[in-house]
């Protein structure tokens, strides 16, 4: 058991004195229902590894249940990701695909492709939800135009110049309407106790 | 006049056929209501460019109304914000400050800094949507003490490590309640016009 004190706040690390964020866990995935897989198109190992770390995180630690990545190989990034994965729980997990256009076209569910070229979330994520097994299409630089044909749906969050990780994670938190933020991620090694001025971390053992 | 014609779309680049997304445009701040200025903490040139440059285009497309970055002084950065501004319009801006701790201390408004240490954003966007003028920090790598000792609220994005992006991106959305979507940005010199399944770029000329 490991107590970190920080900014003068004391933890105690008794599995009995977490509450869990919130009564439902979305993670758990009852019944098998959601899941979301994440596609990351054309990762370059020198350019986009931070940015393609923060898609994995986001996808992670906004309830979807895989990232792939597609462009070139990179056994550092999968690490990183796997990394946060055994540290902080759930049952995420990456991996890369050589031939991301093959692997959209067979793929069994609903593909949606995120481009500030699309149509609205807000008017489209209603009818998404529905579906209960999506691939997400995560941009890069270039975009093959086979993509947009492809895709189900091509949505936009918002028709302005900004982030492939703020476009995943606004997609997520619209899908999920809210409740990926009070997900737990079960068998964490290390967890936050929310504190209103420092840092609570907390290790967890299990017997 | 330019139109752009790619997948098969024809455009218009006429004002009048113009749409806006939405009813209000929360950009034109009516009276002077809303500003929500964001302040990048620390920076690095060479290792945080892109995330750094994401933050700035996510802090503007989503109705924040200034980005202030300190750390290391990088005028390809602001460079970078600012040639999306003037192509996309809108009424953003970017600079620098040195002194970070002392620029939070001498802020007038509602310090906000977002964390993965802090209180639940769920629990507490409904009190922070009261205050009007909010400094909202970003942090880098290693946020000193006194940040979380200088902000009204520190506030957690999911108790989870993801993106200082993904974070920023879900505070605004929250902030405005999702009709950031919908934002117009006057004197844009290129506009998307939402297609299915294509790109349709607009350059706008006015007279």
């Amino acid at each position: 058991m490991y107590i970190e004190k920080k900014y003068g706040c004391i933890l105690f690390s008794e599995w009995s004195s977490i509450k869990a964020f919130g009564a439902l866990d979305p993670g758990s995935n009852p019944g098998g229902a959601i899941m979301i897989e994440v596609l990351r198109l054309g990762h370059r190992r020198l350019r986009d590894h931070r940015i393609s770390t923060h898609c994995g995180l986001v996808a992670r630690a906004f309830d979807a249940s895989k990232i792939i990545y597609s462009g070139e190989h990179d056994s550092s990034l999968l690490d990183s990701i796997n990394n946060v994965h055994k540290k902080w729980g759930g049952s995420f997990s990456s991996r890369y695909v050589e031939k991301d256009i093959n692997f959209i076209e067979n793929y069994r569910g609903v593909k949606v492709h995120l481009t500030m070229y699309g149509l609205p979330i807000q008017k489209h994520i209603k009818n998404i939800r529905k579906h209960k097994k999506i691939l997400l299409i995560v941009g890069g630089e270039k975009v093959p135009g086979e993509v947009y044909k492809l895709a189900d749906y091509n949505i936009a969050v918002g028709h302005q110049p900004h982030s492939e990780v703020a476009a995943l994670a606004i997609f997520l938190h619209e899908y999920f309407q809210g409740k990926e933020l009070s997900k737990t991620f079960p068998k964490a090694r290390l967890k936050i106790l929310p504190h209103e001025r420092g840092k609570n971390v907390m290790e967890v053992t299990t017997k």
